[in-house]
């Protein structure tokens, strides 16, 4: 009998413990202040991302070496609770000196997580490049709302998955969001982090100068479907 | 030669020293992580706000035993830097038990700090009351971003101070706000604190569930004024 017992606390503790142990959130006590239980990196480190970029420096500009993005098929769409991902079948590349990366999976964030002087956006996507060894490389590019719904998200705001089931997108226009964006050619680069545990420092960021519009509805859906995704700007290294 | 080196070395420290310790921010060492160097309670306290309200409790409402928001005409609007206030003629008034409370102040956070179930909105409005020992009680109102502006922001982005001057808004549709939030018939009541430094706790709090229109225009005029203006929500008291 109490054996039994035992048992059965024992049992009930189990998945409230692999949750906590697993997933990081953006409220309560598996939110950004505590994501250092995820990674310690996330509280010690001493170039965490994202940060406030200071207007004056976000207009000195720096591009990579080769950039591309090509439009890609059959990709896949997953929803990961906190993030809505697109990985697979994507063809996208970056050469910084000599170093290639290739395009691993792209995501959104609502709010904007870098800002400017203070400011803002709507949305922050962010294309995730991997080089061989594992080191990355992040394309930032910001989203305001506008009156006309934007193409490249037309697609991905179809085929958000509700649960946990993926799905596949047939074709995504990702050449048009590099034109968009100038070929990288105004871009603010700096050393920081993943944003999300387990935070790995030494990522090369751009952020992209130009903002570019998402329709009102589109946004809707994709900030319904996240909620606050954002975590706060991180204190610069020397930074008083 | 050196006590005027000395003068000059102790005067170009000033201004910066006085900023350092007077004026909070969003962002880097004066942002939210460092509130407790403005005031310890931002830091220690056990009911601090904005919180993350569990969907289910957000559906238990309570109601003020009387509340009251008049037109006001001649109200004072200032930039404060890191909000948009407005204040002085107006007329609101607020019951809690044998408690009376008058409309202190209201003012906006960029995006809302309260967020239900980890979702947010565009803009929260915090109308602030006092009664006569100094207690506040705040109604905190979710405004998203919609086709048509709306007539209530309309006198207020039209005179937003672009400096440190103050202006004077002839007319302001208070009573529409408190009609179009159902006379606070649905309101999530809890008890927190002030959401910027010094954070003072025994604040009522009274969060609408009616989220109501901004104009798209109306919206980036606001945002664009004050940047990101919402701190991260906080833990609440046991949870776990």
């Amino acid at each position: 009998m109490l054996s039994s017992l035992i048992f059965i606390i024992s049992f009930s503790f189990i998945p409230a413990v692999l949750v906590f142990a697993a997933d990081f959130s953006y409220s309560g006590i598996t939110g950004p202040a505590f994501w250092g239980k995820f990674n310690e990196t996330c509280l010690q480190g001493e170039n965490q991302s994202p940060i406030d970029i200071p207007y004056d420096e976000f207009l000195k500009f720096t591009k990579p070496d080769y950039i591309s993005f090509d439009d890609s098929h059959n990709v896949e769409i997953e929803n990961k609770g906190h993030s809505i991902e697109i990985s697979k079948n994507l063809s996208g590349k970056l050469k910084i000196k000599d170093d290639d990366y290739e395009l691993l999976q792209f995501h959104f964030h609502t709010p904007s997580e870098h800002r400017v002087d203070g400011k803002y956006h709507d949305v922050e996507a962010h294309f995730v490049f991997t080089d061989k060894e594992g080191k990355y490389s992040v394309v930032g590019v910001f989203y305001d709302i506008s009156d006309q719904p934007s193409e490249f998200f037309n697609p991905i705001i179809a085929n958000i998955p509700h649960g946990e089931d993926k799905k596949t997108i047939e074709f995504i226009g990702l050449s048009s969001v590099l034109k968009d964006i100038d070929w990288l050619n105004k871009a603010y680069n700096y050393f920081g982090s993943l944003t999300t545990p387990p935070c790995t420092e030494g990522v090369i960021w751009w952020v992209a100068h130009s903002v570019q519009p998402i329709g009102k509805d589109q946004f809707f859906k994709l900030r319904d479907t996240t909620g606050f995704n954002s975590r706060y700007t991180q204190v610069r290294k020397g930074e008083k």
